[in-house]
């Protein structure tokens, strides 16, 4: 039977994969990579950099136009899931046309396959179309959540407490409720920047495992700035941002 | 300068060490290791399986008598202060009678040292008295929850929404405000059988990732007897049991 292993490859430093991901890079005999036509050369070097560590040699690198998601509307769930059909077609094609009888198909993600990443509910869709079959397995990477809390050398949760991991978007309209510990992923504008008058610590991070990681933590109320200025210079300079952090109201 | 690495050794696969973690332990002098005194020999072993896999040869190992914690008292948060003073104070001796200037030490973590783990406030601790200093670095580790995500094949959130990290000693009280998507560690009960009534999925696993795990998912409301009947099984026969959930509430 056809296999499709979902490996995931770490926050971007080539080593934080794992034992189990290189035996899986190395098993692959086609890797599927959606191509974004956009500037992030880093991350495709980086990518290239693991499959040249560790993918068999004979292994295809077959590449996808990932198509465009519609960032205009306010409907977000909605243009996210037609974004996903649009992005299943491609992936069902590209698995049909190059993934053999017996081959092991493989899709790399950054961080791990479990947060906020929609290859999982891709292969679900192709599967539930029902015009091919194959066995999924996913290999659990590194996410940039847990790079960010060890590169701040910090637990993510207060003792006996719970943490809420959540989006940009969500944290803009409001503090979740129950919670004093707050991650947030996805934030393409600087969502923290709502809460400066909140009695809480921020630790930041952006580009987390590569050699441009920023770091920077304190109370949100005095370094928010500092934060927006610094991601807005780095953005500018790389022509990209990767970046989560954590609110830590005092309790 | 001396130095200290928390390194995060996955939940139980031996192949879920990551090559940061492994160049890690490859350079440790010497391990600290907190003896429980229970039987939960598989871990012991696994740890062994680990350090005589990637460790330098080289290498101490010195275990200190981990401290009991006060499981009576209703004060969960005092109790587990004390406690953890208790093993700083055990933890700060070891330190100072075995890290030689210039050495690095390490103490491995199952899962992530970022998820309820005292690792890195029992360090804090030291250091806050003052009496030793060192450096502190930290590794991630593939936590328990991503191992149950990856292995359930499933994201943890559904299409930008939140999802909250709690312990079972929370859910027990009630259903976490403003979220449909909650992941339970630290259930020494079965907390998930208070909420039968809700229109949700479980995704239970235990031992994840080692030979002995044990995978359930369904309605909560049908699957939850299962589950609680495994878990006493598998706890009677191997004299412990380590597992965690996901619930989720169809939104």
């Amino acid at each position: 039977m056809r296999e499709i292993v979902v490996i995931g490859i770490g926050a971007g430093d080539p080593d934080q994969v794992t034992l189990q991901a290189v035996k899986a890079l190395g098993r692959a005999d086609v890797f599927f990579v959606l191509d974004k036509g956009d500037v992030k050369q880093e991350l495709v070097d980086l990518r290239t950099e693991i499959l040249s560590r560790h993918a068999s040699g004979q292994h295809r690198v077959v590449v996808g136009r990932d198509p465009e998601r519609d960032r205009t509307t306010s409907a977000y769930v909605e243009a996210v899931d037609d974004w996903r059909r649009r992005r299943a077609d491609v992936c069902a094609e590209l698995i049909a046309a190059n993934l053999g009888a017996d081959e092991v198909g493989a899709f790399l993600v950054w961080g791990d396959p479990s947060l906020y990443d929609s290859t999982l509910a891709i292969l679900d869709d192709i599967l539930a179309r029902g015009a091919q079959s194959f066995a999924v397995e996913v290999i659990p990477g590194i996410s940039s959540v847990s790079t960010l809390a060890a590169r701040h050398r910090i637990p993510l949760n207060q003792v006996g407490r719970p943490v809420q991991i959540t989006t940009g978007r969500r944290l803009a309209q409001a503090w979740p409720d129950g919670v004093d510990d707050v991650v947030v992923m996805l934030d393409a504008q600087t969502a923290f920047s709502a809460h400066t008058d909140q009695d809480a610590d921020i630790y930041w991070g952006a580009y987390l495992g590569t050699p441009d990681e920023l770091l920077i933590a304190g109370p949100v109320s005095e370094v928010a700035p500092e934060i927006e200025k610094a991601r807005a210079e780095a953005r500018d300079r790389k022509g990209w941002i990767m970046d989560t952090y954590l609110l830590r109201r005092r309790s």
